[in-house]
């Protein structure tokens, strides 16, 4: 059976490789997406890209994936550190769910080493830059197949 | 003179009935519904049901009942720990507020425990299951009529 | 079977209705007794009335409530925030419990936010005045018949 | 008119006198009502002496002194520091209230600084040693008369 | 010189080897009490058991103790967590004072992990099941004998 | 060259003016807008006015202003204290950042006195009523000009 | 001989009387002075009064009491809740010190509620308005005679 | 009716303009006066300028405005953290209260904002640079004239 | 079938009936040693004796207990109150486990309050001098026997 | 040239796959070292694998690995959430470090949430399985090849 | 070219030396600067005394070493633990800044073990008796020499 | 007679010199012991030195000293602020301890801050450099000689 698998990108995500590229770095959501479908084609999974700026719109599309996907794989960016409505969502996905964060949030200021989504997380990873989505799409391949 | 009163739903209310039974019960929003609207016509209330999962549609919401009803009846889920704007949009209506939630939000995680909207609401309800929107519909009869 | 229902309240509610309208309205615990024994006979549930000020009796009469009861009603005063002994007691209680304050406490001080009974209680309702048993003893009825 | 004060003393304090003279001194509770005694004769005050191990004894003790009484000096003991019950009592009580501690409690252990009852004290006083019956005694007269 | 002993137990523990078996288990404490004085004799102590429900009574007895007892071994249930004034009267009283929790609280919720009679006890033994009983006499002894 | 500034407002200023007028005036964001294209004119500056009760659509509008404008005065209303997302648009923001508000937010309940804007934030206003906005465009120019 | 006490009081207090007389009441520093001379003589006691808006003054007027006081009552107003280096002065004075605040300071802000004075001092008096100077006299003649 | 401001510097702004330049800018304290001299004349306003590094000749310029200023615009420097007896006696000030840090002290070390001065203000202003004093004088004469 | 438990104790145990005697009393490691191999023998159990000032040793010798450990008696000395990775291999060891602590710990600092080992101890017992060991060998024949 | 990894495990990793299953899984530290040797082949990496229950022993390997390696992939097991030492030699280390826990963290005990290596870590991993080493072994090889 | 230190101390220590002398020796502040003037001669640095009890002045004191001294050796008495503007000046002094106290302030209550100019000394000593002195001027040389 | 000490180095320490130079400076440990031991000679005192990345070894070496020093000057390095166990064995030593941070620690992170040492040194140090262990050695001749 073919496994769906739903990357789900959070806030100022689309600015991924535009804005603070010391902390970033200069790979774009766009490089990430071709990668990742390249990776996926690999591993015999299916994937579907998404990228929203509105809290609202991440649960939606949380809501739908119960519908199609096996898994997500979802960087929540700065509603990480704030969102319980997004736990929730994913409380209600009954499926495998990785978090991405491209920095090291450990490193940085206090309020970002908490988040909300790592309460659900299967799987959970910080600092490995843009890596750090194929290396959960690896993971999901193990899981998954 | 009719009395009106908004039900307003927040994040991820929809899928109740559905998701998490065991926390939420097996109800559904439509069901809740169609309970409360016949409570309604027997107390001689009007209601008006609304759901959305963006914060900001809520506030606007809100707004938009300052021009018509007497009362709120509110389950902010997720939204009920984080959100100052829904609590702001709250202090601008003049009118009773209830907030309901259907699960007992002090049994769970500490995060649950706290709730803006308790700020400004004049009763509480957390633990009646979905019984909690019509007997707040009761005690707005008693409060309105 | 007959369903019996344990309506217990705590220190200085006595005074209901005498002391601090302004907080707590002007209706008596005797008035809440008329009308919920009236809402019980409705509802088709036997119930027994108790109020004490002394934390050791309100243990005893839920230890005898474990001989008779099917549920229990509390209002727990200022216990509700202090006592560990009363949450015990309750833990030892097999039934369905609901948690009853007058006036909204999460919008007073920080020390009422807390009550220890809630770590057992099935429901909790603040705010709803002394509408709030009757609407608490419909709860027992949904639950319990 | 007749001015009326309730002395109330509260847990262990049947014991001044004969525990821990280091901290509270060699007076005993009937001492200390002799001399209070007298100096409410001076005053023109009537007095009447309580003291009760019991919390729901205080309660009902300041519950009575609604109906007689202009003013309550009070020392809680141990209950200073845990009952929200003994304040909701003195809440409802509409006179003078003045606690009295005969330790400096500032200097003892850090759970012994904070009082729920200076939260509705009028005056608050603690080290003064038995002399703060007294002297509270004084207060009362040039606040009553 | 007889060296005598009081078992003083706190609320709830009526219902030793009746509530939540799977925390406190089967035995009760009648059954305490018969195991109790057939080791006091083999130790040659003399032990006096009491329970109650009420702080106050709780004081009381531990004055009480200042005519007679040695030790005191003391549970002090929910009171172990909230009670200042228990804490004071055995401040009061001279001699060996044990706490004994049947289980551990330590494991339990945070609240439960902190007891204000720690701070005047010469030992404290928590999760020992009933056993803890006997093991305090035992300790008794040696201090005493 | 033309300097120009983005006014954002967020969640419920849309009805400034109209609610508790006690805390926020009675001037409405029109009038604002109206003045502050007086100043601007006055002293060379562009401005754009927006207001929106979505968190998504203010990151989005910050991040159309990192292609056009050269500093934004903010008012994040409600989310000020709760949104890291804005902070992270902000920081992707190159240019000058101004934050308002009407009320003296630290003089009100403490969950307003931290505002993750006021991170990224080169200056920050609170209490100077609506005439802020205009203090805030005359600091613009005095930076940008 | 001769016992020598100096009333030391802290800054705003040369406003008592003037300012905030809703907290503070209406009689001035000066009458208290009259008041307290007065009653000074009666009970056989010397008393100098100084009053400053200085913590560095405060200090040396300690220190100076050094050389012939027998006890301080001090008010120290605001630096009460912020000075650790009166604290080190009062604890090289070797002496009755006995601490007076004209409101009830445990019913303000949380900040008011703990003073490194307290630490120090032998005796705390809060909310027995202006009163409370002449209440210290009289425990000082009863300590110091 | 003349409308006269008490501009009041706290410790360390004498040397405004000449340490840490990279926090406070080049500007001297006598520029700023130099500047709010020649706007208040436009706007029709009389000035005091004063400096201390006493905290006590704060409190006591602070008494003195009482006699003569309609407002006062205070930068407490470092004693906005930590003095209670500035707070106080402003409280004792009836006129405008604005508060101004030349730098973003939200920005710098936790310590830094939070400012008891604030408690008072009716407004507040940090990170304006020597701007910010101007920018209160506008508000001044838009709120006194 | 023989039961074996291990007595495992921690740093500085060695100097037991050395160091500090007003806390731990001039018992030796070697006499409890003693001691408890003769209750052993009454009891039927076979005893293991181990003392290491290595956390690292504490872990291994853990590990070790669980080929042929049915019970560890463990005093982890200092590294109670530090030592998650103590916890980790008590937690991958399956038996009884109690927990002793010579001194109470409870009356001592802060930070010796907490103690890691105690989530998973299934009995504590503190102050109870050395006589905890042999206590704690007979709880261990009540539940393994 | 060659590039070196060392694989650093540290207290209870010897027992991977054969404690607590439900939490670790059923992969021992043999098959993890397996499995990371063939993939290091396929990427061209040298690796070394280390595993000690000893802290300085992790502190010497680390300093020694200051001589050959360009990376560390460190499972601080316990040490993580206590061991200052531990981020103290990972700060002399200059390379990539990358920092993996087999199980999430997050969800468990608040006292697992805080790593001090973290605060060092260049990637941190949670949650991935024992799948978790061959991910961070492809971060290696993308960061250093 | 001469280097020149500033000693200055702050509140109380013209105590030193009488006071509290079990905590600080017996050492006067003029024995202190005896030997150290005959150090200062030996290591070939130029010394100056300052001791005052006004935070005011040591600001001031501070402010004038900026146009004269190379290194600062300041014990600031009580304000360490609470004068941000005593910081704040000797932020904008550059040159070394040593902190010495007497006692041992780690070992005292809590509000003693922060230091506000601790965030900027170069070094801090605790403990070392007056001999603190000398070793910091030691210090001095060292690093100024 | 001869009086002896020992210089205890904690983990890390062997990397003196070598690792951070900005933070710790150039000097090694091998040469921080010759200086000591020049000058240990000048003064008369005999020296031992020791350095352990291992705990366990810190608190063996510590009892070893009671058999053989006076007094200790220890660097506990990260062990500083998590271990109890070295507290523990320091209070098994009866003689001078002396307590030596390299770099100031209270400008570090906030973990920092804290030591368990300092608990029971005689004199704490932070920031003096490596010059801190001469210091140390002088303040111990002028204690011991």
């Amino acid at each position: 059976m073919e496994k769906r698998i739903l990357f789900l990108n959070g806030p100022n995500l689309n600015l991924l490789g535009e804005r603070q590229k010391d902390v970033y770095g200069e790979v774009t959501l766009d490089d990430v997406e071709q990668r990742c479908r390249v990776l996926a084609d690999d591993l015999g999974l299916t994937v579907r890209f998404e990228q929203t700026n509105y809290e609202g719109a991440m649960i939606e599309l949380i809501h739908e994936a119960r519908t199609y996907a096996h898994g997500i794989i979802i960087n929540p960016g700065g509603y990480s550190h704030t969102s319980v409505a997004i736990l929730d969502a994913l409380n209600a996905f009954i499926g495998t769910v990785l978090e991405v964060h491209v920095s090291n949030i450990h490193k940085r200021q206090a309020f970002r080493h908490k988040s909300f989504v790592s309460l659900r997380a299967d799987g959970v990873m910080a600092g490995f830059g843009t890596d750090g989505y194929e290396l959960a799409l690896r993971r999901m391949a193990s899981v998954l197949l």
